[in-house]
């Protein structure tokens, strides 16, 4: 079978429009790393299609699967790759800043506040999909949004917060006002009680976002930040609401989209909808920005057909690129009511629930 | 005058949509820096608006500026900064990389052979609006490309290239092919006689980009790079003839966009265009990714009646975003024809050519 052969079947199994480029990518990840949440990683594609594609070289005998799960290549499987031309990837990735571009030099007292503060927070549970980012990750969101004019004596809304970037954002003593709406009751219970124990100007309300914002809050902020499902529909909601939560042109969104739970075609679709729909710039999209502390829920929440995949993750592997946004004049909202929408379920997604393909 | 009204004076002079925040932006970068090409790098916002802006204050007596063309707040001035909550920029960026998120520890070696080797190269002229960009960010470019995949193996396009993009390729021994197609014959020469001299597989033709394609060339390359001018119509037909010469999906189009030439009205105009006309999704757009090297000249090129704009540049000043657009199924070049197009006359152009504005 050639790599065309196995794009057309992979495409067929997951639904997911798959290129030539895309399986060349989960090989070239294959030749470096064994681990298969470490090629999910690297190679910038959907879950699903990695883990199909290294079904399908299970089945046609280039890749053999040990019984810890880990991937190598057979004899054959070396032919494979040579006569492809395919090389292990090469990564340039910054250390310093682990590829964000951002310094945390003058930032170290608030990496250790935030840790000390935050040692107790409630654990990532699946009810709401969640799994928070690394403590780098939370501030180096804070230097950015500094960074870019858009902390600093700023109205901030957090739609959404198992991050705890409300925390952050209140100990740099930085933006005016922090708000967060929050649909999970510990969480919001959390920061309230942090908020005041250290006497941040950070607001937790309980908000589902599929509810209409509350009134007092339309048009009020500078900045949002949020971290999306990865749906269409909830990615056209969480934005609409994050718009028009903002005051007026001039104004920042931030949040982290994935390549393992949205393919390009998402990507493009989405992107069409933030420059044609919302009338708003894309000033930025920063490769794996955000990585996400493994959580202990996954291996019971995913697919369990393949062994490769019940393998657990030996690296922070699961990542995300930072967006951010800029409201134009004529940029657009959403109107303001409730908007049932799917949150979770579509072909692309990690979490494997009943009935979903 | 409050900001919203300095905001519409600057607008109506310069056609460039301006908003309050656009303005504070200058404000900010003015409380960090006297240095007027330094506030046109911070500031991130057009030319002609960081020059309007200065203008307006200087004019309402809330700075001044002295002899050597430096731009200082009158106590007046600081009063007004104060009362609106205007605060120096914070800078995050990463020192390591420059915030490119490119790490250069590996490709020491080319970064020494590429200096030594350009060390005779062309000037920068004003008939095609030259300025090249540091050693730094030319590898740095090339370090991106392999990192994606896009680079070792793969047949580059190089549409325009006084940044020498091709020769630093060739010494990285990555790409199986690089051609560079380049209107200015002392660049077709010099990149031609290089590759010799060096056996690099490389090879320099001369090309308008207003004409069509070489016929051998349509549907050829794996990747583009491509260093546009930043009018509307010129960033169309560049966009279109460099994905004109891609093989189809699953490939990459590398590409510089100002914020000092492009307003955020014009991105989103570009923006729409990228993901609806050409259909390519956007992965990665980095902030200040391209430093550019101070060209001769500047001076003689744009606006002489402010004295604030006529100083010498005391910083590599001029920076880009780096795009990276990946095409999806379904993606479309253009029609290949020649294609007449006005490619540096527009309101927000750096260089003042008689009859601009």
């Amino acid at each position: 079978m050639d790599i065309k052969g196995i794009a057309e079947e992979v495409c067929k199994k997951t639904g997911v429009e798959t290129t030539g480029r895309d399986v060349e990518k989960v090989l070239s990840g294959l030749t470096s790393s064994s681990h298969f949440w470490e090629v999910v990683c690297t190679a910038r594609e959907p879950f699903s299609v990695v883990a199909e594609v290294v079904e399908v070289l299970k089945r046609t005998r280039l890749v053999k699967v040990d019984e810890q799960g880990d991937i190598y290549f057979t004899p054959e499987g070396m032919k494979f790759l040579k006569s492809r031309g395919i090389t292990p990837r090469k990564d340039y990735t910054c250390p310093a800043c682990e590829g964000r571009g951002i310094g945390l030099e003058k930032l170290k007292e608030l990496v250790q506040k935030f840790d000390e503060v935050t040692a107790d927070r409630p654990k990532a549970i699946i009810d709401y999909d969640q799994g928070f980012v690394t403590t780098r990750t939370v501030v180096s969101r804070i230097a950015l949004m500094a960074d870019r004019g858009d902390l600093e004596g700023k109205k901030l809304l957090v739609l959404g917060d198992d991050d705890l970037v409300s925390i952050a954002a209140g100990l740099s003593g930085m933006p005016a006002e922090v708000v967060v709406m929050e649909i999970d009751d510990r969480l919001v219970e959390y920061i309230n009680d942090k908020a005041t124990k250290l006497g941040l100007p950070v607001k937790a309300i309980k908000y589902d976002f599929r509810e209409k914002l509350p009134d007092e809050y339309v048009g009020y902020f500078d900045t949002f930040t949020t971290d999306p499902p990865e749906t269409l529909e909830a990615l056209e909601v969480c934005m609409g609401r994050g718009l028009t939560g903002l005051s007026g042109e001039g104004c920042a969104g931030y949040f982290g989209l994935t390549r393992t739970e949205a393919s390009l075609k998402k990507w493009n679709l989405f992107q069409q909808m933030l420059v044609d729909k919302f009338k708003v710039a894309i000033t930025d999209i920063i490769d794996d920005f955000n990585h996400y502390v493994n959580w202990d829920y996954l291996l019971g929440s995913i697919r369990d057909d393949y062994s490769f995949v019940q393998v657990k993750p030996r690296l922070n592997w699961y990542r995300s690129s930072m967006y951010r946004i800029e409201t134009l004049s004529g940029f657009k909202g959403m109107e303001n009511k409730s908007m049932p929408c799917e949150l979770y379920i579509d072909q692309e997604a990690l979490i494997y629930r009943p009935g979903q393909m």
